[in-house]
């Protein structure tokens, strides 16, 4: 049996991630699980990396529709972006790239083919009118051929990219908080480790101030409301308190830069 | 395989709703699909907006939960309604009659059988309790019948006749605030463009002020943290912010009252 | 088909849930049902309180992992608990002791065998990399046997003995405020019966203040905005205002103390 994830800035009062799932059932009997629906509205960076790192324990042949999506009733594509293992339906924004790059090559279709869309599409909700019954149709069976022609011509994003390292200094940016108030940064295992380990004071300089922080295995390494950096679940750098909110304390949001000294 | 959703106003700080689809899997192997838990705690008419707009999506024979119900514990009935399409189950409190009234001609049965509810019936919970296995049953297939006598004897509730068109106005009132802030009104697509065309301006009296709002097709088409006027997604003239949070800029709430000019 | 359930405390901005939704299906075709992910961070509990009160409801062979996990990383040890009714899989500090106790005797196994583990252990998402894994090959049926020896050595937890009950007072404890903000207490049903009737006045101390409240069959037994005491649809002593807020207009959290004078 197959499986269609949704990811969306929706959040959860309203009906719309409902309408999605409608469609999608008129169509396909997949599987639904919900990837996130509390992306911050609009921020197609953090959407990019909350598919990526939730896309990569998924089983082949799951189908992903997105819709982090401020450009909608513009003339912004829609596309379909098909690796070897999924295939992602939704906006021509990047949203998808990240994720598709990490499972190798990937080619990209622009949706054209009114047949696999709603009779009636609205200039506000393509998620449901467009993405969602392209996706179930995916899941069906249809050629991706039959939903538009291939294309080179897509919008790139590498929020990983937004990082800078040499000698004296590592930068990069906040990407994700995370319900707990983890900061999340696009900085991964790798950048840090090179540098730091275990146990190890860290010099950060995040919400404007400067801060030594304990590179620690997990939250539990240092006492109760204390800072703590650690490499997160997901393999990237994050700044936490234990059993705290390290985002409210330090006041910082997605999109923020992130400086540490060495 | 049968479709059963929940609506409520439950909200995600507690595991009422995960209460209500464990005792709909012990009768029913249909798939479950939640429609929205975050209704204004006890707003019906709210309730009745998300269940018409996303019912409308699902396929012939889902069975819809609704449970929003100040009244639970005292005397008012449970009911069943039956349309040609769907059926719907709950408290008799007009949750249900504005999606039954679109989906058609409907019957309305009041639950009496015992054999279809929990043993133990709580005093605050009938959705779990009542409404959910009659909803289970019903996906089994038993007949309408043997749940309880049919009635003529229901609340009603029509959302949309809270507004008033005359030459000089339209008035009408918000029946729903959006995560994204956006302002959902009873008014319809056809009341606003027997009036007005995209690109017009529009006289808008809401939260205590006048406002010149931008009738746009789409958020895209103003600038960035600018007002505009749209019809939204499901077929409501609403109020927004390209990018920002309307109701929190005019500190508007559902139930309140709108006057357009014309 | 069996059944596989969540509760955890990651709320829902950001992907974890879905993370262990995707390794499940890696290996398991069981129907997902979440229980709630709102619970307090690093509560127990709470989440205890909750996974009790909602695995009652669920069919025989359900597996549920609980993911409240404030060690994550040091020593504690995973646990398999078995009862005649259900499976529970995750971290060793009481979350399902209550639960497992009310279906009866129970066993309890070590996880220790890496087969049914993911590959990379990260050092804070154990639900992801252990404890979904192993619920979903329970699933599938392999022995407790090869997960792990079976132990006597596990946390207890016992959130109903914190009372005090004698011929003056009742003592307990808030367990749980639910999104309508109803003060869930540990108190049962038949700790308040025997000293009170529906109808009597009870005199509660809670907040630092003591209050008459009137004990109520359900909520609209008083007026609008007044407030109640009832037993929940849980069976739990709870304290509300009918449709308000009592948890924020008396500022009280999970944890606080609770007495009543008779």
């Amino acid at each position: 049996m197959g499986i269609i994830t949704f990811l969306t800035d929706f959040g959860f009062k309203n009906n719309y991630v409902s309408q999605m799932k409608a469609v999608a059932l008129n169509i396909t009997n997949a599987k639904i699980v919900d990837i996130c629906h509390h992306v911050t509205p609009q921020n197609v960076s953090e959407g990019a990396f909350l598919l990526k790192t939730a896309a990569r324990y998924f089983p082949k042949g799951t189908v992903h529709v997105g819709v982090v999506d401020p450009g909608v009733g513009t003339e912004r594509k829609g596309i379909v972006v098909v690796t070897p293992k999924h295939v992602f339906v939704g906006p021509d924004n990047g949203l998808f790239i990240p994720a598709a790059r990490e499972q190798g090559s990937f080619d990209v279709y622009e949706i054209r083919n009114p047949r696999f869309m709603l009779n009636k599409i609205s200039n506000t909700f393509h998620g449901r009118d467009i993405f969602t019954p392209v996706a179930a149709y995916i899941l069906e069976g249809i050629p991706f051929t039959e939903i538009g022609p291939s294309t080179k011509d897509y919008i790139d994003l590498n929020f990983e990219k937004k990082r800078v390292i040499d000698d004296k200094k590592i930068e990069g940016e906040i990407i994700h908080i995370d319900s707990f108030g983890n900061i999340v940064t696009n900085l991964t295992e790798d950048d840090i480790k090179n540098f730091f380990s275990y146990g190890s004071e860290i010099s950060v300089f995040l919400g404007g101030k400067r801060r030594k922080i304990c590179f620690s295995k997990s939250y539990d390494y240092v006492d109760r409301n204390d800072f703590l950096a650690t490499i997160g679940s997901s393999g990237f750098f994050e700044i936490s308190i234990n059993q705290g909110n390290a985002a409210e304390e330090l006041s910082v949001k997605a999109g923020d830069h992130i400086k540490i000294i060495h």
